[in-house]
């Protein structure tokens, strides 16, 4: 597999794999409705440095990672990933949340945090606690999932520094 | 005290409030070197519903209201609230938090969220709490503070529902 910064050559793939996912409803707090270029216009907002992730020539996954604040809390890092459908089970998010603390920490932010990880997206909150994220805070019913209803939502947390 | 909808003729007034605080940088995790017509996008950003404090004809505070995130996570408000320095022990903060709790349960959100509400800022955090807020995370060192250097931000949180 290979991680590399996303080209707008890269845009069709990308939005195959973003906006099936955002139209789902079920982990990302984005409107459902968005079309091709808003899509994009999301993914790529100038804050965002977009990466792909490559697996025999074709993109399977994308993540972006930015300041999650400004000013004071420039420091703390965001991210969000995603995976190609057909391409789970194969450590394909590991691998681009293991490549985004390797970028966080060089572009010298001190932390990485989540802001709002869906509590039924649950392989997803397993893998954050396992590559080093805790759940630093429930935030109750904040988010409405299109099948289970009101559920609560973590922020997550992990810091790059000693 | 009467609260208003913020007009564009309030604008000076506001930036009189608002360009300090972000300049101190101490409270607000936004850059602290915005020039006025920065600082009025900033404020009155197109999904910000803007509100003024008014004491005998002066504006003495403003805050802003709008959705938290998008999507599935649009029931839940946040809000950002700012005091004229001469004005302060008079109840505008409270005066205001109360405004837009009531409002927020008038336009159908289901809660309230501040995402950073940082650690040193004593008084903020006693009033939110006073006025039904939760601290529902911390933050580890998640702001920089120009005098005590990084120190926590907690998110707070109120729901509306029953």
């Amino acid at each position: 597999m290979t991680i590399r910064p996303a080209a707008e050559a890269d845009h069709t793939p990308i939005i195959a794999i973003v906006a099936p996912v955002l139209a789902a409803g079920e982990t990302y707090a984005i409107d459902t409705n968005l079309d091709e270029a808003a899509v994009v216009a999301y993914w790529f907002m100038p804050a965002h440095e977009v990466f792909v992730a490559e697996l025999d020539n074709e993109i399977v996954g994308t993540y972006y990672l930015q300041h999650n604040q400004r000013g004071g809390g420039a420091h703390v890092a965001n991210c969000g990933y995603m995976t190609a459908p057909n391409a789970r089970g194969k450590g394909i998010a590991k691998a681009m949340c293991l490549h985004s603390l390797e970028r966080a920490r060089e572009r010298g932010f001190r932390a990485i945090q989540f802001n709002h990880v869906v509590s039924t997206n649950t392989g997803a909150v397993a893998l954050w606690q396992k590559l080093g994220f805790r759940i630093v805070g429930t935030l109750p019913k904040a988010f409405k999932h299109p099948v289970h209803g009101y559920v609560d939502s973590y922020v997550m947390f992990q810091s790059l520094v000693d």
